[in-house]
């Protein structure tokens, strides 16, 4: 067995959290330490032995580290510290905002070049496995459409919308796909599908003490972008019941490519996720593609990646001549 | 507009049909010829300016060709053709016999390596996009099962089987898949599955005149490894039925990874194919490699590899700023 590949996480909300659990799961993997901006007094570490420590510290562990995690979020914590953290270490992250992926791209690209360090960007699941299928669908079926419906999951974006709204105390927001869309795309015959057919939206909230129910419901229904292109359902419950009912964070989805080969025949290829953990599951994809980018970087690929670059045998512990009498 | 990646079909049954047609919707690639060990005046090629020649010329035509396509069978043609051919071509070819890719592996490796040459071997879907999927599966989800289930589909080798049997004049056999084993995998449960709880078999066979159908039935239902093991239905039929209902060739099937994560979150990924023509949709695959294996070997990756080795992004005519702009 060789040497272990070092990790680092930074940042350590829910992902960070899923990245310290996944990493048990891989013992060609150990987890140096957690690198934080709050007082690493207030970090709930996975295990009394990882050391957490400010992240002001960390290129200072340049020798100790192969690969760091980075856990943040892509509004504010990403856009400055994958450029600034790529100068000094290879890295993985979860940048999903989609059209800024370019920009953030060549901002990674540029210091991971001149430091040698291998830069992973958007990993996860989507950005992430579903582009990976995205693309193999298209390249397989070039004469198709690709569909991709999200859910049922919760959505962090259409949660934080509700909450917005006067007379809201609490609430979540599930986005889920419409079976009938779904069976439609399913059957080959390529339908064109509207925003509203193809997802709805159900909302769980608890109301603020005199808030009027009538009106609370309206101002969701309406609210432009997040729902009033959808058909929204607003169930309003208890605050014990939210806290009950409502905790976990699900997610996943389908990427069904539908396409025609030769003389019209369908073929219709599908990928589909069901989460139970959002968060977790995204944290178990950067954890094996850590391993592929600490593989790349002692390949000499240098800069930043996607998970497009990867060949899949990079992302498994396992050698070669294993994979190929295993799963060929 | 880079050149076009010239290719040349080497075999030319139902695979090699498809790849001529999957090669129409890439217009980055061109047919330089379809290569027969039959009469080339025996071949019906797909339009007319294709050239159709005797495989024997073939290793003159170096210089006119990027990639041959090997489309004869794992059993008899590539054991033979694959090593011989890489040692003067880049390939791509669905070598199919699980147990001996291995060693059929070293086999173009070493012809591959020193003529500098590409060989992609055991492309198509199983093996192929469903190993992919297997790995990718096991790679994210440490902990956890994968399943595969085949079908509905048309199975060459089952078909095969029937027909040898005493009294059968003609016939078909599908392999289906048992919804009730597919949904206990969905639901993240992990159960344990015999082989006669995952698929049954339904056979539809044309009676040789005076045959007795239950001893038909009964040589074809406790016919060791193909059928014993499994609940086989046996349908008799009219031979203009056979000819009529039973000439397509659809596939496909599921693999499903079930796994857990951090504190016992059931996470599920399933790839799913649904193909009205099998042999059209492993021909889609064939060409997509082609293309991959075209740049692996401008990149200086030579010798044989495998579907698991080649990164996504090789397989699209796209850019990569493109992809991920489009797809991430």
């Amino acid at each position: 067995m060789s040497e272990k590949i070092r990790i680092g996480i930074v940042g350590y909300g829910n992902l960070g959290r899923g990245v310290a659990l996944a990493l048990w799961q891989n013992p060609d993997m150990e987890l140096v330490g957690i690198f934080t901006r709050r007082a690493p007094a207030d970090i709930d570490a996975p295990d009394a032995s990882t050391p957490v420590l400010p992240v002001d510290g960390l290129t200072d562990r340049r020798d100790d580290i192969d690969v760091l995690i980075l856990c943040g979020g892509s509004k504010e914590d990403l856009p400055e510290q994958g450029p600034a953290l790529a100068a000094h270490f290879s890295t993985v992250d979860s940048f999903d905002t989609h059209a800024r992926i370019p920009e953030y791209f060549e901002a990674v690209d540029g210091p991971a070049r001149a430091a040698g360090t291998t830069a992973l960007i958007s990993g996860g699941w989507d950005p992430g496995m579903f582009s990976i299928n995205r693309l193999y669908g298209e390249a397989l079926l070039p004469d198709g459409e690709t569909y991709t419906f999200w859910g049922k999951g919760l959505s962090q974006g259409h949660s934080d919308a509700v909450r917005r709204v006067p007379g809201v105390a609490g609430g979540v927001q599930y986005t889920v796909p419409s079976d009938v869309a779904v069976d439609a795309v399913r059957s080959g015959s390529r339908p064109e599908l509207s925003t509203r057919e193809k997802h709805r939206r159900e909302c769980y909230v608890v109301l603020a003490d005199g808030a009027d129910a009538a009106e609370v419901e309206q101002a969701i229904v309406t609210m432009p972008h997040y729902f009033a292109d959808y058909d929204t359902e607003v169930h309003f419950i208890s605050a014990a019941e939210l806290g009950r009912d409502h905790g976990a964070m699900p997610h996943g989805g389908f990427v069904i490519r539908s396409g025609t080969t030769g003389a019209g025949n369908a073929q219709v290829v599908e990928y589909r996720l069901q989460l139970q953990s959002n968060p977790e599951f995204t944290a178990s994809v950067l954890v094996a593609y850590a391993r592929a980018v600490h593989r790349l970087n002692r390949r000499g690929q240098v800069g930043a990646v996607t998970v497009l670059d990867v060949p899949p045998v990079l992302l498994s512990p396992k050698s070669p001549e294993t994979l190929r009498a295993e799963l060929l």
